[in-house]
């Protein structure tokens, strides 16, 4: 059962730039998350884009959505920033049914010691190799399927909208 | 949805004691790992005993196993020491079947840092959510039935055995 | 021996805010740093300011000049900002010659993990007890008088001018 | 001004093996320690043994002062043992005081994430850059002469007997 994995950026792979003291992208960490994990997991890793999801585009979703449709895997993972993750798996899940579709992401980065990002990473791997068809965001330890999430913002954990 | 969690020790919860320079256990980590994932999911968490594997006995696999048929959940998490984690869910498996009973473990200590625990903690969790009724070993971002699965202890990683 | 510590911000103490994805100052992480190194240095630690250096204002650096001569302590760390460290050292410098003050401060967040923080406090504490009077900064294992220091904005590393 | 680093082991530069559980010793940490402390002291690192210091003999003394004696620099830092490193400094200050030698361990393993190491390598090479000619403990953020030093087995931590 191979997982395919498309990277877009999000607070999971920002860095800090030492000589600027901004946060920056550079290479994505899944390699390096999936080694600590010591992973198993058939994975093939695609970098899409790497950027915050505050400037994601509809032009960005749509490569995503492509990218999705195309693959020969029916198990997918999308790594994305928090803010639109919600509005990006809507943008998937209107256009894609057969396949699972999994979207997570994290509120401190990787880079950052003290991140949610490898336990998200493992719980969302778990859910796209068990769930039913159909696109969720994996987030918190649990999984919302797209039209049934949000992320409130004065706490920073998802919650179902119903 | 309700998991219950029990925790048996293993290397997930060893500690470096800087007097003696020995590994030891003292509290388990499940709820600092927990918080680090900004788990929501509704977690009951009881620790059985906080042992080794090694020294597990069968007297031991029985009270694991009296308590989780007892307990109300019927998604049920333990955290187990790796060398003897078949033997444990082979033999809950022998005794339940109605339950969703997911065993993991860690390869590294989660206070030393580099720890795979942390991605097991949220794979495992993810699959007790998800997986239909059965006992599995969740190791390495995958899950294996009890009856279908073993440690390699040449690579340290887990295995089919069919 | 008694060391005084003023704390006036700095990477140092920079934190990630989880909510907005900006850095920001909270409560000095001296005291959490000091613990871990097992420190027994007899220190007294007092917040100044939090700031970033590039937003420090002469007043700052009187304030700053103002508690180094009044304190009884003849051996005083301050933690600083790097862009604007040797600014504040020369300005300490050129009105204090009877006290070892040492300057020193992060490229990398302490809370970040991969922070150079811990090596340099510990270099820092032990310059304060062992350096004649005189004004330095404490960088990169080293010590430079404050008329001989500059930071290199290409590489982030500190150098002599002369 | 060079300072020449003789590695012989201690918890410093003990692992986790995850195969065994057992800690081990395999390459000396010091050069990432240094990379991760930014530090550009002027260094030339050489192991010496890689041994836990309970195992340290008279022999291996005699190698570690042949070392201190032959090298063409007087600024020497040992990493060592912290439960016999009282010994090891109280062999060589008996035959060798025309350097400053400072020798420095952690209680826990820099590999652990929570170590003390960093601190004490920062403060030990400050120390070796500016105290006089001697043989020196440096642990807790202090320097200890070598004949006035102990560590207290209940605390773990160094003091002076007099």
């Amino acid at each position: 059962m191979k997982v395919k994995v498309f990277v877009t950026g999000g607070t999971f792979d920002k860095e800090y730039n030492e000589l600027t003291g901004a946060l920056i992208f550079k290479d994505s960490h899944l390699s390096e998350m999936l080694k600590l994990g010591r992973s198993k997991i058939d994975v093939d890793i695609r970098t899409l884009m790497m950027i915050d999801s505050l400037d994601m585009q509809e032009g960005d979703r749509k490569i995503i959505l492509d990218h999705c449709k195309k693959d020969p895997s029916d198990k997918i993972l999308i790594t994305h920033g928090t803010d639109t993750i919600v509005e990006t798996a809507k943008f998937i899940a209107a256009d894609l049914q057969d396949k699972t579709v999994v979207l997570t992401g994290a509120m401190v980065p990787y880079a950052f010691g003290s991140s949610d990002g490898l336990f998200n990473l493992g719980s969302a791997l778990a859910f796209a190799q068990t769930l039913p068809s159909g696109v969720y965001v994996a987030m918190n330890g649990k999984y919302y399927p797209a039209d049934n999430v949000r992320k409130n913002k004065q706490t920073g954990f998802f919650e179902e909208i119903k």
